[in-house]
């Protein structure tokens, strides 16, 4: 049985899993909250309280166990499910997606990638031909993913998200322009590369920089 | 001069920018913060209460007025800038960010792209030529762009986000597997895909949904 765990802290949990896997990777075997929140720019308190929350890793005076740490983080997220996915639109940008993700060591195997573009349709990324589009309902009642990754133009989005729901996906990782709103049915989670653009636009200008093309 | 506005109406800014652009596009003149919150998931109330902090655009009655609001919205986040901004790692995931991001529209113009690998160097991505890296330096003396996109390997990006900065950049959109923090200094905005699947595994493993894998 999963914990009730606040949202919050779920959220922060896959940078201290990163950060922990980091550790883990150069050999460090202990870390105290101090060291942890000096790494991660969290307060200590915090990090103590997030990590309370499933149970206390850590022992007074000693700090938390890397791998230990690591391995309930993994855990409590569901890292050691391999939940099936597809990926729906295979641009240039659903192609590095495959390309530089480890969906493995994320809870997730890539079993299948569509697009419908004839040009695509059966060329190899990472060993997994694309298949046409128009195949991907044939494929979904053999196969059985569960999640969907959303790469396709933002005109067709809001329509393929509707097909797929209506065929047993239950949650998508949307890479599209588009928002994908979760209801109760799917669960959901949007990159908008476009809104991080923004909000740094913002952070900069906030900040008062002078732009560069007002100095010359 | 710009009011202080708190990071989490900042966050949800750019949404609102694009919901705002897509109603611009479907030609509606005026939507109500009723009708904005169903399409938007956010309640009405939270709405009014976000945009108000910009000195109420909304008229009783009449709603708001898409296209000033959502040139207001653009005003608040500065997207007329035009700060400069350079591509560090022109690997697939780089070169995608490239082709689909409309960088001039969310306040940025690219004006250079750098690699190592000296099969890329020369090579022209929406007609700016990869550069080769080690140029870098009388490249930012020059243009002085005040934003980079990281998407380098993970293993080097702590040694050049301290390069550039000593350099002079003021921003990052870090788009690495590593993280980049804030200082003083410098304004950041990571976007970690393997943080995004890993919150999707725990949603769908919260929900109770059944591996496809267990089915068979």
């Amino acid at each position: 049985m999963k914990k009730q765990v606040s949202t919050s802290v779920i959220k922060r949990l896959p940078r201290y899993y990163r950060y922990l896997g980091e550790l883990l990777n150069c050999g460090v075997e202990r870390i105290s909250s101090k060291e942890l929140s000096e790494k991660m720019g969290i307060t200590a308190s915090q990090i103590r309280q997030d990590l309370n929350c499933f149970g206390g890793f850590g022992q007074q005076g000693y700090g938390y166990n890397v791998e230990y740490l690591y391995g309930e983080i993994a855990g409590i997220l569901g890292l050691n499910s391999r939940y099936k996915a597809i990926l729906v639109g295979a641009g240039k940008m659903g192609q590095a997606l495959v390309q530089n993700t480890t969906f493995e060591k994320r809870g997730f195997t890539l079993v299948g990638i569509f697009d419908t573009d004839p040009e695509k349709i059966g060329e190899e990324i990472k060993g997994i031909k694309i298949s046409d589009a128009k195949n991907i309902k044939e494929f979904i009642e053999k196969e059985k993913p569960t999640m969907a990754v959303i790469s396709t133009p933002r005109t067709v989005v809001s329509q393929v998200v509707r097909e797929l729901t209506d065929m047993g996906i239950k949650a998508f990782l949307n890479f599209s322009y588009a928002e994908i709103s979760p209801d109760d049915d799917v669960v959901v989670e949007n990159i908008h590369l476009s809104d991080s653009l923004m909000r740094l636009c913002y952070k900069i200008s906030a900040k008062g920089e002078k732009k560069s093309d007002n100095e010359e």
